[in-house]
């Protein structure tokens, strides 16, 4: 029963698509991430996926769609519906999930994580 | 699937202590809120709740302690624990919580919103 404070969890870490975990409620987690570049088209079939942009602006590719998010914004991810996060320069994101939920949904490849780190 | 833009949706509307839906993930509901004053002691017996401060300083009493939260900071009351938010200015907040949790809680009185808005 502690608070969180966003910014001071951000400066823990430096490394990109490595998504922290900082609280948990009701089967979800709350997370952290510090996004650069291109990731990889992915989808996760049971958990719908929340980014809510703290830093930067963050472009999230659908298959037939293009969303642009600014800090203040956020889009959610419907299950099974595929996705491509891009961005052109270090963003930072506030995501909710699923407990358990892997960052590359059904891809495995050198951006999964398997056991996110708690911060 | 459109993304939600939190400020806009705060101007929509002046009520205090009425949360707003602007979102809803793996049964939770995203909502946004403008407090200001006393709110009264409740519990969720049921359902942990997250308030994500996004501008002002709130103040949520729990029996046994005071969390002071600034923008950037966020609290997650545990289910079955009381608490009371107070601000002394107009405060907004981000709200994580289960789909159909009643802002309060265990109480019925004026503050009773039964039917929160989408916006």
């Amino acid at each position: 029963m502690q608070k969180v404070s966003l910014a001071p969890k951000l400066r823990q870490f430096s490394e990109r698509w490595s998504p922290r975990i900082v609280g948990e409620l009701n089967g979800q987690q709350i997370k952290v991430a510090k996004l650069e570049g291109d990731f990889v088209w992915h989808h996760h079939a049971d958990e719908d996926e929340l980014f809510l942009v703290l830093r930067g602006h963050l472009t999230i590719h659908l298959r037939d769609r293009v969303i642009e998010l600014d800090p203040g914004e956020f889009f959610i991810v419907p299950r099974g519906i595929e996705h491509k996060p891009v961005t052109q320069e270090e963003v930072h994101v506030l995501l909710i999930e699923p407990v358990s939920t892997l960052n590359t949904g059904n891809v495995r490849n050198e951006f999964t994580v398997d056991s996110p780190e708690r911060v």
